[in-house]
């Protein structure tokens, strides 16, 4: 049996052996929690220290590319599908400090996701959203974030997104100032198109290739430009979505470089549209193969199958008749607006030719089982002039360039 | 004083306080060591399974894309310059899975740091390429790297330099198989230019104006491209380093998105380079606020300033007088090879008019204090004709239109 001084002897030790273990796991710990945290900022400030964040940022203005970029706090940003373009482009739009986020995707962090910028191997598992969100705060705490693991083409899910683009804005029941597409499938487009249209708001969208060689961005006004429906894509996935293709031993490709490009051009656009500097583009296409960049825009199709963008152009419509004509000279706060059709100083016109576009085309992807054309255009409806607004091309044209590509 | 009761009651409570606070413990620095590892990877694989990184990659091949993608992890990259493009950079590569990575820097990670991709606020006071090896390490630890944390303008750091492009490659006494420059300054850019000619080492240049807007990258080939001798930028920071300027309360602009888009087209053009797919570029710029992407090609200048250079043309020379003309039919193997001089089935065109160029200038910017112009282009010797190659604009020509941009 122990003595007392034995049993003192090895309270003492114990007591030690637990300091020591209490420093070893504070330490664990902290360096945890350091990769959470910098102190918020309650203001942007253009003072040119190591410490200050924005600095960089400021001094877009002493440039003269930006008026007023602390506006940038004021915008909140939905972004639809955070996988190799989504993730990119939230984490530019935290970088620049954008004052709110709001994320939606269903899917979980996989290691296959790791030829893509952003995710981490010790992340799989997570859902995209927490883990997206987890690093995006530690990244710039003065971002609020709001995150939604679903899936938005459901009946519940598709009414809850249009509640939060209606009023998930930095003060709660404003809506949110853009909408961007950075999904991987036809139904989700057709969901944020419908969505959009219905509620006239503006969006963005964006693809990569299967080949994983070429991509786009898209501005989309509704009653202006195109929608998705005026023009769908002629091929789409036949109802069979990425988990079977993946179960068959098929795969798209990817890559980090044509996925950062393509988030990279898609958040340039944004900042150009929310700080009001630079030309916003209605149509940037991205050709890796030749480093060809097509641009072009497309005028609504009063035919198209979405009602509410039939509605929202007979609003737009309305509202250009309206306009009086002279209003460059009444608002002159506006300096900067070069095009009297909208107030983003862009213009509808398409500045890429045939020839570009038929130089830029590769041979026709083999189509993957499952994948298949989606419509043809029927040859009737194409001989109404109808189709087309004042776009110097036709929509056939357009779409016949589409199919080359 | 205690009883032995007492004693061996504090000893159990003791013990049982030690058994959770070494749990934590654990969990703790569990959670730290998970963001270090996945396990390596012997052979790259083409499955399509959830697990698999290199899945999206190796569906390069079934997509026709690059015949052999494996190649990739034969090849080294030495990257000079680990900032908002250089980093990107680099963990574009890595995600790729590329062979090797040298990484060359001196700066820290600093809080201003945090407009551009890649690092995070809890690296801030870390050297950049101890933070960069760390964050790379965890994403791919397939990958080998390398890093140096000096100043390759020193004279003896330059030396080192000279040494590990010579023989850091994946088998040590190898050299590397591409040098990319991502620096932020003119004496970093003339160092590797020097470097790359004595050595007749292939490289690409990068770049990233003052404004934040716009960016270029380049392919330069000793002795058959131009140097960045050859035909440097008419504008320089004059002797005063960007920590004087930091203290004067001037910086330059940045922003994530033109970063990010140059990370993104250089990377490209590396991997179209070495998997010898598409079209390499010599030289494709970026601007933001047209959205305009400039292309042009400039031959040597045979009165470079640079003695390397000039041999290396003479080289060049010597290798293409000797090719035999029937070359095409002899080497059936490289099917791809569209031009016959050069192994990339790239040429030396430029691709863009003077008013493509003019269009897409802004004004001038007002240069800030401590920036001059380098050196006025002398008119005596534009009126020889041996300046230029055969392309078809003057290197007058060209340098004027730089001037603009």
């Amino acid at each position: 049996m122990a003595t007392i001084e034995e049993l003192k002897l090895r309270v003492r030790e114990l007591e030690n052996e637990l300091i020591k273990c209490k420093q070893k796991q504070c330490a664990a710990e902290d360096a945890q929690n350091q990769q959470l945290h910098r102190p918020k900022i309650d203001r942007m400030s253009a003072e040119v220290v190591d410490s200050n964040p924005y600095s960089r940022l400021m001094a877009l203005k002493r440039m003269g590319i930006v008026d007023d970029y602390e506006k940038i706090r004021t915008f909140t940003v939905a972004v639809v599908g955070v996988g190799g373009v989504g993730s990119v482009t939230a984490e530019m739009l935290t970088r620049c400090g954008i004052g709110k986020l709001l994320l939606f995707d269903y899917d979980k962090v996989e290691l296959a996701n790791m030829n893509r910028l952003f995710f981490q191997p010790h992340q799989a598992g997570l859902s995209k959203v927490e883990a997206a969100e987890h690093t995006l705060r530690s990244i710039n705490p003065d971002v609020s974030f709001e995150t939604h693991n679903y899936n938005i083409t459901t009946m519940d899910n598709f009414t809850h997104f249009m509640e939060r683009i209606s009023s998930g804005g930095l003060e709660e029941g404003q809506p949110v100032d853009l909408i961007l597409s950075c999904v991987d499938n036809f139904e989700a487009r057709m969901a944020i198109n419908t969505a959009c249209n219905e509620l006239g708001r503006i969006w963005m969208e964006s693809g990569v290739s299967e080949n994983a060689v070429s991509g786009h961005i898209q501005l989309i006004i509704p009653g202006e430009t195109a929608c998705f429906a005026c023009a769908p894509p002629l091929v789409v996935a036949a109802n069979i979505d990425e988990k079977t293709l993946k179960r068959e031993g098929v795969c798209a490709a990817s890559l980090p470089t044509t996925m950062g490009v393509v988030a990279g051009l898609l958040v340039q656009n944004v900042l150009k549209f929310l700080l009001k500097f630079g030309t916003v583009s209605y149509y940037l296409g991205y050709n890796a193969m030749q480093d060809f960049f097509p641009t072009m825009a497309m005028k609504a199709n009063p035919q198209c199958s979405d009602r509410y963008c039939r509605r929202q152009q007979e609003e737009y419509k309305r509202k250009e008749a309206e306009r009086p004509k002279v209003e460059a000279v009444q608002e002159e706060e506006e300096e900067e607006v070069v095009h009297e059709d909208n107030e983003w100083g862009i213009e509808l016109v398409s500045e890429v030719t045939d020839a570009e576009l038929q130089a830029a085309s590769g041979a026709v992807p083999d189509l993957p089982e499952g994948i298949t054309v989606a419509y043809t255009i029927p040859v009737e409806d194409t001989e109404s002039g109808d189709t087309v607004g004042e776009t110097e091309q036709s929509l056939e044209d357009l779409m016949a360039q589409m199919r080359k590509l």
